[in-house]
């Protein structure tokens, strides 16, 4: 069981996380590939994470593991042989996935295969093509009104062939068998905050968690979004009724506040948990309904699947203007922002395996603290210090029916005042576990 | 089925329920007799209307079918021999059910007869006397006022002798034996919003509903209220078990926003499926909890019958200033209030209609949507279209628990949105009705 | 049955309970001891109460019962030997259960055993030490800072010996042996508003159903706070399954509003009952949950006993200023104050008592009720009157499985007008009770 109060330094581990993401931007990672595989390997050398290889062509539920693409170069010239748009200046520039092609045509050919963002004319779109052969390229709007007529030659020198696609996983053991999934999306290429962020904050998650003896089995997954969550699903199918809960960690780095997105069905362990924990973090945080768009909370709450999967972003996807942008840089994040997210995650986990559920040695009448040195001596006060009345609570509701987060939530008091006064009483034979 | 889109010009719809009015407004209607007979011969010239005689003395349930009244003429003369208040020219003067009455009296004798509005002194009351014999005058304040004392003629040329209660219906076979039961009071004299506005929607919605096919059984029912009511459920008690639903159609001419009035148990399919749609008109609508009192949802919501009857109107019975008075005529109600409430009571009905139960054939994750067309080919997109998102939720909630209701209200979609993505997710096989 | 309206003058009867509120003021209780025993004799001379003693040394669960404490004078005197706290003055001087001294000691040697409120420099508080050997005086922040040094006489001529514990109890049989606890803790010394005007109201409430022929059995209990609630409830440990609800009667005296204080399952009858009262006395209140702490409601909550009690206090303790100090005294409490608890009281216990199911025996529709005589016979108006209304409302929902308080509950009608109407339709053979 991970104990109630850890003394880490957060502040120093938000550095920590910014170096790695800062190290991991460059590469260029689609849902298959080498970029995606050495993000892996650079995680391998933080944490002892096991690396999967799917080949193409495998099932996964009503999909199949694409072909793995590989790029090596890619650029438009003009006329004059310069290069007007060049992926090693910034990989969002090749539409992800895109088919090799090496050719000349003028603006009006090229036109349908350039994404722009005409609100936002100085960003580059990322934008991708996984299941329908097609290429482009991703420029600013300012870049596209530029381009005259011209003769240009187009170059996009990837491939698509048989591979396979790659995911990484470290399982801590724990004392039960039950499982807490944490799942990182890690197919994006150079965006910082998606999802990059929620690549470090699970891998200091993963180096925490192993250096404790958890209650519960973690299982860490870094995978592609969609196909990548959907294939590690359709693998380990024979295994998810031991999971008990998780989390889609994902967009933790920017300066918004953490949101909240519920399970499917709203009323889990998870919900309450990171709920309780957010209304007790005196900052202002938003809670979403469950709803079946996003990220891979999707994929685990599809009805067959139908996992109590929530997720935990700061401000999620689609809702902050930089997002799918190339303004979604290491200058969107901050350690700071890094730090704060990894003590929700800290808080929320050290919560569920602290939440047990007590029952009374003594259900009839309050029992006598005072002579077991739990309870001031004089009395005649107006009112209970918050400690006795976590103790109060504890033994009013250890019927074995109610879990200590049912106690804190019912009292409104935080859970580790909670969760500590059991302590107590357990110590002093009051309680016991169920 | 009915289709989900109906291409009805409701506007001049509107003009021919005014005109079915219009036509009905003279008649002297009661809870038995001619007037009554009148109104379903001429609504048999518009739907096939099949005519119901129930003879003076059935029981039914508490009650018993009282003896037939009808009348021909009623006055009051004042000692010159000047009708001062005659029937001819308003029926609304008449008590209704007076028994009859032929003799001379002083206004002292007279006045305890005599029924006004003294706070609205300029129209005449509408007041009954079924179940108790009398008789009596209604007349508007300022006609009170002005009588003198003086030696009045009164005469009521009405009779009250076995004969029989009316009632007109329409069954409308559908796929299913299970019964849709859409119900209009038709016992009141010259009243245009209560109740020929009722009668007049409930005539154009049986029109709808037999050049259609559709899935369930529909009853329209013109009857008398309360003992009307009551004497066609306790004809019909042995099919009740197939009612699945009802509605009460009544009020419906008015300029006021629509109201509907819940069904004694509150959340059944009936009540969700009105609410729903009146909730995506973007017009104000209100929401009356049930209540035993109104019109006849009082009777199928009596504890024996219990049926999910709710009732859809515009102002309500007692709330609106004009309520059972010479001023709720043929100028309180308009073509394009009659055509708005139609709409209504269409959508609802079509609603019920496409409101199944689907099951996802590929419950494990999301199906691959896009190798079939149904989901744009390039990602990474900031938000889902309306269309893409009603499929996701439709995919995610098609677990045979929830209905396409249930996912609209979940979803906060309209309904036909939802409906027209799990038609394209079935036409597509991946999912199937339950 | 107690009847719905009871015809008591209740300003005299704030009176009276005033008069014994006032001759109870001057005894120096405890939870032990001969002023407890005087004060349940003054009760016997008002009802008549059974008094038990239950031996010292009695185990209570997980308690025992303690020395009896019997104090006969106290004071300090200075070096002069001027008495300058003098319990003779006011029994709240000493700390109550103080054990016996008599010696002499420096202000310094003094100083940890005084007791004074900083922030209520002329009240002196009121404290206990019951399960902690220890001595103290009580007294104001002012007499405290007007203390020189001196060698001071510090006299406590008090005894705790084997002795009893005391409390007394009426029980009222009625038709039912189902049980209604009043319960009034009585252990304090001269605080008036806690707990004299709770014990004066219970005892007013005995007055009133020991002269009525009540439904249900009446026990009324006059016990010390916690460890007396704790005696009786394991004293009566076999009987506590006929228990169906009860009361906390506490600080009922001051001008604040009522306060109802929900059980732990919140949802209970006497949760209903109070709370339907209270929301139709058209004056405000307040609601609180439930929470483990306050007056012996916690006793009966503690999971092993969990008996749906709640409480009824004006303003409750620890939210009034004067709480637990020597300005909780006779000119706190009013006769009117007083007088209107026992009123919201009596209402409650009507309900309690009044509180039937019934079916219709004409479940098919609604009755005829005109025929009856129990409707008027001419029909149009715009509305109906309450009391015709709360007939149908009775109707409607009398099918075996709501009682009349669901009925008032839904209708928004109050208690007594919807058995009103149950009784004039049971009269007329219309519904039985179940």
């Amino acid at each position: 069981m991970l104990p109630l109060h850890i003394d880490n330094d957060f502040s120093a581990l938000g550095q920590r996380m910014y170096a790695l993401a800062e190290r991991l931007f460059p590469i260029c990672r689609s849902i298959t590939g080498n970029g995606l595989r050495e993000t892996l390997r650079i995680l391998q050398q933080e944490i002892p994470l096991e690396l999967f290889e799917v080949p193409t062509g495998t099932p996964a539920f009503d999909w199949v593991v694409p072909r793995e693409w590989n790029i090596r170069d890619a650029y438009i010239k003009n006329s004059r042989s310069e290069k007007i748009v060049d992926f090693q200046q910034n990989n969002l520039h090749v539409l992800n996935y895109s088919i090799p092609i090496n050719t000349r045509m003028s603006l009006e050919e090229l036109r349908p295969h350039l994404f722009t963002l005409p609100d936002k004319p100085e960003w580059i779109p990322y934008r991708t093509s996984y299941f329908n052969d097609n290429w482009g390229f991703c420029i600013t709007h300012q870049q596209l009104e530029m381009m005259p007529d011209d003769d240009y030659e187009v170059v996009i020198d990837s491939s698509l062939e048989p591979g396979a696609l790659s995911y990484g996983e470290l399982t801590i053991p724990g004392e039960s068998e039950e499982q807490v999934l944490l799942f990182a999306h890690c197919c994006h290429p150079s965006l910082a905050n998606d999802n990059l962020s929620g690549i470090a904050v699970v891998v200091e998650l993963a180096k925490m968690l192993s250096a404790s003896s958890p209650r519960f089995t973690y299982r860490c997954i870094f995978a592609p979004g969609t196909i990548g969550c959907i294939t590690w699903l359709s693998q380990n199918k024979p295994e998810l009724s031991k999971v008990k809960l998780g989390l889609v960690a994902a967009v933790l780095g920017d300066l918004g506040q953490l949101t909240y997105k519920k399970t499917r069905a709203g009323e889990t362990l998870i919900d309450r948990a990171a709920l309780h924990i957010l209304r007790h973090r005196n900052m202002t945080f938003t809670t979403l309904e469950f709803s079946p768009y996003g990220y891979d909370e999707r994929q685990f709450a599809s009805p067959g699947i139908n996992l109590p999967v929530g997720r935990l972003t700061r401000t999620p996807n689609g809702k902050y203007p930089e997002y799918h942008t190339s303004a979604d840089n290491m200058s969107l994040i901050t350690p700071d922002a890094l730090a704060d997210s990894l003590t929700a995650y800290n808080e929320i986990i050290t919560l569920i395996e602290n939440n047990y559920v007590y029952q009374s040695n003594f259900p009839y009448c309050e029992p006598q603290l005072g002579k077991r040195g739990l309870y001031r001596t004089t009395g005649g006060h107006a009112n209970a210090e918050q400690r006795e009345l976590a103790m109060l609570w504890v033994l009013n509701q250890s019927d074995g029916q109610h879990d200590l987060l049912d106690i804190a939530e019912r009292s409104d008091i935080p859970f580790a005042t909670i969760a500590s006064a059991a302590t107590e009483l357990a110590a002093a034979d009051v309680i016991k576990k169920v």
